[in-house]
């Protein structure tokens, strides 16, 4: 067994921690796959439920390799898959049947999807009182804007969050991954993961009732308490940080490099380093809050040193005496790191239809759960059916004998 | 009892989830006490555990009102205050006294810091095997990065997430809020509520460890699996999505909106709103793929129109006919939503120094718990250690008896 916290105490029980949850996902696109991808990565079956023909819609999304969706595949992994319509009487049976054992279910429809398929909160509490209900919408289950449709750039939007994204005056920018459904997703797993522990208590499942835009707002780090509290309306910075300074990107004689001089003596080492040691004790830049008051000033200061030299040249010099530095990477560099080899963050997947692909890894690293080194291959729509299908039927056979 | 959500059934236990847990934070800045923080949602109670006379570093960061950090109140709403130093016996003996009776230890100091002070994951798990110990740093406790210190921009920028952010060829743009500290918090929130969960199955605590460069990863979207497999480096779009199209902001006469038409019906819709429907026949823009491909030239063909009228004579259009669209809000403009303020997701805090301040509310809405209307303040440093001191002394007495 391969273990990557070295450790004298040996904890014998290496399940994952949710070994023995089971989710029914009726997911589409990214918030509810994101929340049940993470749900899996913690060791839950997640058995996708999609609807005939189609599936999840994300199975159309670009690009395709040998007919697969790689966007599909990305958050899709070692989920099974059955095509249900939930429309029809034989398959609700099957869905039903699947409810029975199962302990969470998650879906991201628009908020009254579920009640007019007769799924609502109440009914399923009702016959299943166990089961975890967790429902991800653009806007939640409650408010005026409720019923309306969302996607991930309508929550950044909405939020504040492209309000702060950007340059001061330039054009807006969209986060360039979608936080708006994988904070949602994120949320959710939370949620869930919170919920089947109150439910071991209670032996009473729950709604949980997430909104991507509740969840960006709840991303706006220090943004609604200054606003709220001084009026004064924050705005897009560029890459500079609200509250601390310098703690940006640098153009240097080649690229681009970020420093985070997150404190005065490592500000003071910056100066430096730079050869530039009367800036550490310039009135104007002696504490933080005078630095983000005269950061125009500094940022001139700092570039007029920094663009002489490659980036390379700064970042050996700057990471030699401890302050936190890097280029800003493309995926290409990113993914050839030796630390992100190390922390197994790009994982194989052996896909029959894409061969050895793959996706990022587990962020949560626990000493009491052995590490996978691969996933398996996101589902073909409908794959599972006949297992499933199977399963159910033994399962029906032991209840009646 | 006030209950969002209407329901028949009634939920007895309307306690929060992590109701009888108690966790130690020894965080400084954003990402841990972030994570105790969602864990303080949860209704967990928090103990910051902070250096004497300086405290938690963000305390120093403006905007402060009546000498009190916005940002620190910010993410410390609802915890408690004791300063200890590690290093000195008498500090070290209370500490140990409070992990006795603590399910979880949260931190984000440098990977050694910990086995420095005699509190390495060895010691702790030896002494106290029922504790959960989250350690969140830069890179994690392995590979050849880990002793290095990172921030959040540096996280953002090794990950790739800023090469995907901003405008193609334009200079950098770090996403507004410190993603790669927030992401990394919550996914040590997820960690610590599903480490609860194995415990009851196992009596065992364990080590979680949680680097904010994984987490970043984690959070990229399909670019991972599309560049490994494809080999072409994804690239900043601009407020355009990667896999979907139109979806994106155009300028208005007054100001930029954003639509998502995320589907060939929604996007035949836009046209005939636009009076255009020739564009939804063309053979150029018929699929998504299509669209994707000629979106410069789509692009161009849209804010044609969208150009000559005002934001909001688009957006009663658009939304009349379930186009999702908004304009890009301020964080003034999402605080006034009516939307914003029915999900309580902007709660005031009663705090001495600053009166009443907000913070944004829970994202998680559970039937099975009542939400809060408020919340309490961030403490001042050292602020509860009368009470923790009584208390430990009351169970020391306590287990003599």
């Amino acid at each position: 067994m391969r273990r990557i916290y070295p450790s004298r105490m040996s904890i014998v029980d290496q399940s994952p921690p949710l070994a023995a949850i089971t989710v029914i996902d009726l997911g589409r696109v990214l918030s509810a796959p994101f929340a049940t991808s993470v749900l899996a990565s913690l060791g839950a079956r997640v058995i996708k439920v999609e609807r005939p023909e189609i599936g999840d819609d994300s199975r159309a999304f670009g690009p395709h390799l040998n007919g697969k969706s790689l966007y599909f595949t990305s958050v899709n992994c070692d989920k099974e898959s059955i095509a249900l319509d939930l429309k029809i009487a034989q398959d609700r049976k099957i869905f039903e049947a699947l409810l029975d054992d199962a302990d969470v279910l998650v879906e991201n429809f628009s908020p009254h999807v579920m009640e007019q398929l007769g799924y609502g909160w109440d009914q399923l509490h009702a016959r299943w009182p166990r089961l975890i209900y967790g429902a991800i919408s653009g806007f939640g289950k409650t408010g005026p804007l409720s019923p309306q449709p969302s996607y991930d750039i309508i929550a950044q939007a909405l939020s504040g969050m492209m309000s702060l994204t950007g340059h001061p005056n330039g054009p807006p920018v969209r986060v360039g991954a979608s936080i708006g459904d994988l904070v949602a997703g994120l949320y959710m797993a939370l949620g869930v993961t919170s919920a089947i522990h109150k439910r071991t208590r209670t032996g009473e499942g729950c709604l949980i009732d997430v909104a991507m835009l509740d969840c960006q707002i709840a991303f706006l780090e220090a943004a609604v308490t200054t606003f709220t509290a001084t009026k004064v309306v924050p705005a897009a910075r560029g890459t500079r940080h609200p509250s601390i300074a310098p703690f940006q990107a640098f153009l240097c004689a080649d690229r681009w490099i970020v420093i985070a001089a997150g404190n005065d003596s490592l500000f003071a080492l910056l100066c430096q380093v730079i050869s530039r040691p009367d800036l550490a004790t310039n009135p104007h830049f002696l504490t933080n809050a005078k630095r983000i008051e005269m950061l125009d000033e500094l940022d001139r200061e700092l570039t007029l040193v920094l663009v002489t030299r490659r980036a390379h040249e700064w970042i050996d010099r700057l990471t030699e005496v401890g302050i936190p530095c890097s280029t800003i990477q493309s995926i290409a560099e990113m993914v050839a790191m030796p630390q992100v080899v190390a922390r197994e963050m790009i994982v194989p997947v052996n896909d029959p239809a894409l061969g050895t692909t793959h996706v990022p890894g587990d962020p949560i690293k626990m000493s009491s759960v052995t590490p996978r080194t691969s996933r398996g291959p996101a589902p073909d729509l409908d794959q599972n059916r006949p297992e499933i299908l199977d399963e159910l039927q033994k399962r029906k056979s032991k209840m009646k004998a």
